[in-house]
């Protein structure tokens, strides 16, 4: 069964589909079930890296499986938004509904976005199955972050030249249960994202 | 490879990554390749009937497949917008968007939106491989629409409680070009989904 849509939807008319094909149907298909692996972090800290790394193990152990990227979907989907608070929360937003269609295909999703506020990451949680979103800090601290500097926008932060930066002018409020903790620090990209792979193992996400 | 962005995002400092696992390797891993059958006509002309009978009907063949419905998708990723013209074309915008990263994943996906302007349906196109959006017009005479008008849009359109009724106070603008027609009036859901699937049988799509 479909997830029943909680909003109340600014279109009138328009009524609720059962797709006729559901998501065991697709699960049954893939032989296995969806997850959103929803990566936050700050700038630098490996989102991306990580979850292509990631993407690609379970993809190679068969899994369907797709990258939704932060950089990447602001070319597309949310071309029309920039960084303020609204256009942030709204792009948050917007991923996680893709993130949910993908999910009712029983895809196994992995997205990479800063989402520095819980309430947004918590929004995407509200809307999906129980159990189907799992949290995952990449955890690096801001020092780091800011010495990796890989498209010099921690500098450009400092100078002003970018406003409401997260870590710099702009909040980041770590999940305060994630499902999945990473720490970067010190490990090669293919030791984090072993880390990671090991987590879901251990928790039954993955065998 | 990924289609590369033609779009000048309004946020700056972003750059594009190649995923890691490219629109071919999930070809190959799910046995065919992506297409977007991108439904289009009038309210009642059997759009989302048909799109979730053709999807059952390939998804019973083993292909991944995926609906993305007008009606459904409104109450999540659009629910913020109604149906005046800029939100219609920033609806079938974003839908466009979603059927693409769908069919990076090598997923067929089908949409089932009036989709009313010819340039809204010309955008998605643009964005999209060559050769992998296929326009599929569900021929329904207004007359019979109306006449069916299963959730009494129809009724209300011409007595004036909805606005901006395609068909009624509304233009609908037909395509010049679809590469898939099938004329519904007089045929049954199946008759007219065997339509659809013979015609892409015939166009190599789906064997």
């Amino acid at each position: 069964m479909s997830a029943a849509p909680s909003e109340t939807p600014k279109a009138t008319n328009i009524v609720w589909h059962e797709a006729s094909v559901n998501r065991q149907a697709h699960a049954k298909q893939r032989g296995h079930s969806s997850a959103i692996l929803w990566f936050t972090g700050l700038s630098g800290s490996g989102k991306s890296t990580l979850a292509n790394a990631v993407n690609a193990t379970l993809f190679e152990r068969g899994l369907a499986t797709y990258v939704l990227d932060g950089d990447n979907v602001r070319h597309g989907l949310c071309q029309d938004l920039g960084f303020s608070d609204a256009d942030r929360e709204e792009n948050i937003r917007r991923i996680g509904e893709v993130a949910k269609l993908f999910s009712e295909s029983a895809t196994i999703t992995i997205t990479a976005f800063i989402s520095p506020y819980r309430a947004g990451r918590d929004a995407v949680r509200e809307i999906l199955p129980e159990g189907r979103f799992l949290e995952c800090l990449i955890d690096t601290p801001l020092e780091v972050c800011e010495s990796r500097d890989p498209k010099g926008l921690y500098q450009k932060a400092r100078s002003g030249i970018i406003p409401n930066f997260t870590g710099i002018s702009a909040p980041y409020e770590a999940p305060l249960n994630a499902e999945i903790i990473v720490k970067t620090d010190g490990c090669s990209v293919d030791e984090s994202a072993l880390q990671i792979i090991d987590q879901l193992v251990a928790q039954g996400f993955v065998s």
